[in-house]
């Protein structure tokens, strides 16, 4: 099983592309959770018992508990624990957007895909392929690479021209798409705001995008779905994150979103 | 007193512009350290108390501590507690090639600033300015951007000519130096391993320049020195890990390499 299979299977078992952001926030994690002894751990257990049969992968955001240092790196833990022994077929995507010079990230690969145990992690292509082999190593786990984030200042470098017309983040997925995932084990983050780029992109590879920026960033999903779904309705992973996990009801957020994105899905 | 004058004031004070990287790969750790409840503390301390005397300023890389999980977070914690109750002016710079999306990156400011205290962060910057602005706003602290890494591999991106014969790094160069910069707390990230390119740096901007890849990387350490330093005899950080923490001498090997920087500084 090639490591994108395990999305796949799930994304089509309970007809889902959502990928639900677990970013808890701790200024807005409601008081009753900040009460207990693991707030961040026990505001996800509410949150994934209300969106499990909308979720095709969660997404926790690793900055989100290295704000609460060690403390927050376990509830980290026990909330992939707690995914992976009660919806063991749900995909877990690590935002970490991490890359150093080679082995360094040894210590991210363990961290992430042996003591969290999560089937991917986003990972920052500036350092070049050669720098972060060691997570594309990994044929077992899904590397996502950044290529257009959903950020309003993305294009500061990502959209510089870089020859006969090439942007930077185009080169980005060229680059992926040709050489960086002979394993085919990448994913590659084109944000929700840039339907076009999406369209672009997907002309250029088969892999499957992390879309952020659904929700409160202004993305379209309409177009998202019609410029990024591949030949088998496939080929997109759709985030939210505090759309859901801060709204009065996540269950009818996200059972709202996976229906929108399933009436868009054609195939 | 500005973010860099911590660093300038421990550099002028003893006459060093060494940079002692804190990276205790457990693989390497010696065998004694390992039998101690916390081995990775045990280490740094060891190599803190041998090597302090020379050090303006220690380097921890927290993907050594990331691959222990909360207990490495805990450890570097001790470490940098340690570092601030014993040695308060010699600066601490966190590497973390850190960059998310506008306030996520609010979690890494917190644990880097607040939490571990460090005087300083290496960000990454391919998300550009808008989305790291959380850690430029911090004025009380350093940002020390990746500009061209000291990787085999670093020229994939790096070295991409964006127009007019500027390469992606002088275009962050140039970016980071005349906008990002505007609370003078950045510094940029330039290997070692690239002499020449350090000289066009220096020339495109007053800040300091980190400077990872002497020793075991193969970068020299003249050409550095003569390229790199400001008309203050500053304006560099000249990082070595291995090289020093995993000799037989570390006190030994610290001296060598900072009476070796004061060779070359003229000034």
């Amino acid at each position: 099983m090639s490591a994108i299979d395990k999305y796949n299977k799930r994304a089509k078992k309970i007809n889902s592309l959502l990928c639900v952001g677990l970013d808890p926030d701790f200024e807005k994690i409601p008081e009753k959770f900040k009460a207990t002894p693991f707030p961040q751990f026990e505001f996800n257990k509410y949150i994934i018992n209300e969106t499990h049969e909308y979720a095709a992968a969660y997404k926790p955001n690793i900055a989100f508990y290295e704000a609460k240092g060690a403390k927050g790196i376990s509830e980290l833990q026990m909330t992939t624990d707690y995914i992976q022994k009660n919806h063991p077929d749900i995909f877990i995507m690590l935002d970490a957007k991490r890359a150093d010079v080679g082995n360094t990230n040894t210590g991210y690969v363990t961290e992430a895909f042996d003591l969290l145990k999560v089937d991917g992690i986003t990972i920052n292509p500036y350092l070049g392929q050669e720098a972060v082999q060691p997570f594309l190593n990994r044929i077992d786990k899904i590397s996502s690479v950044l290529a257009l984030n959903s950020n309003p200042g993305a294009g500061e470098f990502q959209n510089l021209d870089v020859g006969g017309g090439k942007k930077l983040w185009q080169q980005v997925v060229e680059n992926v798409s040709t050489k960086w995932n002979t394993n085919n084990n990448c994913m590659i983050v084109m944000g929700a705001t840039h339907p076009e780029e999406m369209k672009e992109a997907r002309s250029m590879t088969g892999a499957t995008f992390l879309v952020p920026g659904i929700g409160s960033q202004g993305g379209d999903l309409e177009m998202v779905m019609r410029n990024g779904l591949d030949s088998d309705g496939l080929g997109l992973m759709i985030n939210s994150s505090r759309g859901i996990i801060f709204s009065e009801d996540p269950k009818k957020e996200a059972q709202k979103l996976c229906e929108e994105i399933r009436k868009y899905q054609t195939n």
